[in-house]
């Protein structure tokens, strides 16, 4: 009998592995350390629990811990947080909730921390009212705050999706919304044309945009009273806040693999092979038997080939799902990532996948071109049509799509039709020739994305 | 000068060709030659005519004949009818309307003679109220029908994709709808799990279903007043129907292209190379300057390379598109077809792409495997979910994802996914790998397309 298959975290990753690797091979013990009470829940629900569409935090749960245990038969101990791991022992010390340690041995690991909440160096970052959201009981907090306190203002630091979501959920609850994001524009993988098109809709629907607007701190006494932020002239200026939510972005719980001496990638989180399998810093090698997946550990971009940081739920659950299946005899790649992702801005869908910028195609030794064309959902004399706007990115040199990104009303989720072709690794000629579905009541018999192949294709061959 | 590009029929391929050789060359003649009036129309739409959603037929009309002829300077004649190709002296034979004949020189033909309702041998085909729905004068003609005749009840001919929409139409008008398919089924390329769906779907509104029913006629004095069909002891019985719709499918108008020695596929419409270029029936040389496109015309099947005859908008738009611009200097290939369709049945939205039925496949050559998953479009906890069924089929051997069908009252546009993974060749660990966009508003973690692979790819392996 091995040794039992011992996960890190109890998230989407982690749940996902143990889940598979015990339907894979019900001998196998599996067990879970999770720190925290919350498994398998679904942090990208949290902004509509605040906003009020998700009645109960418990919705978010996919599985509960009682179902992981008694019907899934994985040995999930929550309140158990794994403080060191020695991959020559293979085992993990664990510290639990009431000071016990523990030492376990592993045949096989899965570090599944995840990822944090980035907390800039602000002022008056521990003053009530002010929070991050990147759990549950932060998210349980927020709802509570402002069921409790009527907050009247809310001041977003960062607009990326987080901040789009908050945006809009806690101006449901009735409060005026600010957001502030350092950068010339916000949803920054989004792209330029998709970005200004949800700027503009956001500040249609009341929320004050500062852009390129460093935020300094906040004051208050005791709880958030306002906002502190550097003007265009290098001064400073202020602006009501009762509550505040800080969402700049997530970083990779990586030290606890660093400690161990596994090796970090480029972005910081921790490198895997295509199995999911992690690396000795020492020497580079293998480490058999110690994974790592979710929003803690790197995956190769489709498009670049490089190691990248995409801290999102699929990325996350399929890595976890393959590393199961391979620690339970079925070896399995985790599959790449090309960073797609999708967002809800108030009455406005936006997604992007692969490579949208063209600078950062620049960077990755492309030699982008792109197109950006409007295009009806529906034909013009079929009721409920909306505007589509795409896109589309590829690279002058191979013809290959790059990246894309779109933005409307309805029908973004057709941002999967190029996913799919850049996992194929599609060129423009061939994305347009992809057999999209057509009738009047979900097309034109051009979709919008071949449109924009279209328009696209004629501007390369015109060059 | 060369000599002009001609046109024979002036729908989806015959006007795409036009217009793009126009643009690429603007100084090369282009000349139309259609028999009716209409031009450029969307068939396609004309259910939702006489459901009344649209309310002109006008507005079925994409880009009418004077904007052809005045702002993309196409030389557009209606009332004008081919009656003969010469590929030998390159000349055509067109009769006009007025009983006048031309012979008319090219440089370059493009035979796009479209395809016509196919009219079973049933007794009482010319009786007033029996209709087929193929042309804008017939649904002209059903629309007037309807609103002159206010007839209670109607029998629809044919459980293909124009009957369901028609008895969509029909029932909205206020008639009693019943449907009568020979075969045991309708909607026979969705697939058994599809059609099975769409039938309670229509039993539930209300329609009257007929299957494994053969129609002998019908009967009336002046206008049908009965349709007539086989019962299962091999006697005869009758039912109301004072308007009648044929739909029993299409079959290529190829007679001309046939008349002048061009060769026809194995599926009876015209046979075309990679460019569109058509094939000497005498000795399978090369045909350079005569195309066909359209309804007439065949396409290759990506999925089995073979050719393949699917009379479907998208398809004729893009090789007409491709053949214009060989025309024209930019040598572009017409594409293939996936077969990928969609209908609207009432509230119910029905999808498919590729091989789907597991005969045709193992006919084709292929070991089918296959599963149909049920998946909700959105996470449980948000609101406005559905149930989407995904069937998914694939080659055992080669693990290639051969096609897919896809019912739900929402979200069937993701056949798309399918239809563009098809494209590529993949396999289902690769489409399973596909990173598709996930927020709550859009999809669950997990797209219902990539659950069918997760699902069909456990199947496979576990064989």
């Amino acid at each position: 009998m091995s040794d039992p298959f011992v996960v890190v975290g109890g998230d989407a990753a982690g749940m996902s592995a143990a889940s598979k690797a015990k339907r894979e091979d019900p001998d196998r013990e599996v067990i879970v350390f999770e720190k925290g009470e919350w498994v398998s829940y679904a942090a990208c629900g949290m902004p509509y629990y605040v906003k009020g569409e998700v009645e109960e935090l418990d919705d978010l749960v996919a599985v509960t811990a009682e179902e992981f245990r008694d019907e899934r038969d994985v040995d999930l101990r929550t309140g158990h947080e794994v403080v060191e791991v020695d991959t020559d022992a293979e085992t993990v010390t664990v510290e639990t909730d009431d000071g016990e340690s523990i030492e376990q041995a592993y045949g096989d690991l899965l570090v599944g921390t995840g990822a944090s909440a980035i907390e800039p160096p602000f002022d008056g970052l521990d003053l009530t009212g002010v929070f991050t959201i990147h759990d549950m009981d932060e998210a349980d907090a927020i709802e509570s705050y402002v069921a409790e306190h009527d907050p009247e203002t809310a001041a977003i630091v960062g607009g990326g999706y987080v901040g789009v979501e908050m945006a809009e959920a806690l101006d449901a609850r009735g409060l005026d919304v600010s957001m502030y994001e350092m950068l010339p524009r916000t949803l920054q993988p989004f792209g330029e044309e998709t970005a200004r098109t949800v700027e503009d809709h956001l500040r249609d629907q009341g929320v004050e945009l500062h852009l390129e607007t460093a935020v300094q701190g906040f004051d208050g006494d005791v709880s958030v009273e306002t906002v502190r932020y550097k003007t265009d002239d290098g001064g400073e200026d202020e602006a009501a806040a009762d509550l505040v939510i800080v969402g700049v972005g997530v970083a990779p719980n990586a030290a606890l693999a660093e400690e161990a001496g596994i090796e970090l990638g480029p972005t910081g989180a921790i490198a895997t092979d295509d199995y999911g399998r992690t690396l000795d810093a020492a020497d580079g090698s293998t480490l058999e038997h110690v994974y790592a997946a979710g929003d803690c550990a790197e995956a190769d971009n489709v498009v670049t080939g490089e190691p990248d940081h995409v801290p999102l739920a699929l990325t996350a659950n399929r890595a976890g799902r393959a590393i199961g299946a391979t620690v339970g005899g079925d070896p399995t790649q985790t599959g790449g990532t090309a960073g797609t992702a999708i967002v809800k801005a108030f009455d406005l869908g936006a997604a992007r996948t692969g490579i949208v910028d063209e600078e950062v195609a620049r960077e990755a030794g492309f030699d982008p071109v792109s197109v950006t064309i409007d295009a009806p959902t529906r034909p013009h004399y079929y009721p409920g049509g909306v505007k589509l706007s795409v896109t589309l990115v590829a690279d002058a040199d191979s013809g290959r799509v790059l990246g894309a990104s779109v933005v409307g009303r309805d029908g973004v989720k057709r941002i999967d039709t190029v996913a799919t072709a850049i996992t194929g690794e599609f060129t423009v000629a061939e994305l347009q020739n992809a057999d999209l579905a057509y009738a009047p009541p979900f097309s034109p018999v051009w979709d919008p994305i071949l449109t924009a192949a279209k328009v696209l294709r004629g501007r390369m061959e015109d060059d």
